[in-house]
């Protein structure tokens, strides 16, 4: 079974974003989403060890440097939990190459919010472009829909 | 089965933490140990749902104000993986309440040191004191003997 937590990161260079634009995968949670760059911790990792590990086999990078920005609840009112530790980078070495997964594409900043995200992807961009400090954030959807939204404890949207 | 992610919490107060010593359930992992106050996280939950919540059952205390400092991956090579959410709080109301795990205690803080403490408490516990931001932490344990440890990356012990 699949561990219930995840690594995300946002790599980050000339104001850009690399984004995953999921299309390669049927069955695929993601399908058709653009997100950043994860996937689900391997037995007895620490969040660093998936990031490193992640980042290499879908991207062909490797990060030199990384921060760890904010831990994310995010459940489904159909029963999903997933706890995804997001990071931020913007120091790597390596060659972009081909990810199974999707189309890797760097995406300036100011142009992520026309893609199709999750809608609660817009509130942990902003807090990574925001927050210095670490964050928690809970997101609760209900199928596609965000149902509430919680920072730091504090409910934002319901 | 029980969710892999746990909350841990150091709850302060003049220069002592509440520390509970585990001594009240059979086929306890910290049987006859000193630790904080938590416990795994119920279907769905946040670090600090699952914070307050654990806090309340185990001593009837309710926190007005709590830090989350880090998070600690625990793993042993016979197969355990733990991931701790770890939390501090100097602000809470309620009246002390027994606890069915164990007895709770308010320690000072120079003789938590002599406590039958995990190894790795040890190591947490001083990062605890001396950190503002943000750390991680993976402790590699052989049955009880601390194998390795690990700080936002770097190893420090092996």
């Amino acid at each position: 079974m699949k561990s219930p937590l995840t690594t995300l990161c946002y790599i980050e260079k000339d104001d850009a974003y690399l984004m995953l634009h999921r299309i390669k995968k049927e069955n695929d949670i993601n399908k058709d989403k653009w997100i950043g760059i994860g996937g689900h911790f391997e037995a007895g990792e620490s969040p660093e060890e998936c990031l490193l590990r992640e980042v290499k086999e879908e991207t062909g990078l490797i990060l030199q440097s990384y921060r760890f920005r904010g831990l994310v609840t995010f459940v489904t009112l159909q029963g999903i939990a997933e706890y995804m530790c997001l990071f931020s980078s913007d120091e790597f070495s390596g060659e972009l190459a081909e990810c199974d997964e999707g189309e890797l594409v760097w995406v300036k900043k100011e142009q992520i919010k026309e893609l199709n995200l999750w809608e609660g992807d817009h509130i942990f961009l902003k807090l990574l472009e925001e927050r210095e400090s670490f964050f928690t954030l809970k997101l609760v959807y209900d199928e596609d829909r965000l149902a509430e939204a919680v920072v730091d404890g504090n409910r934002i949207l319901k």
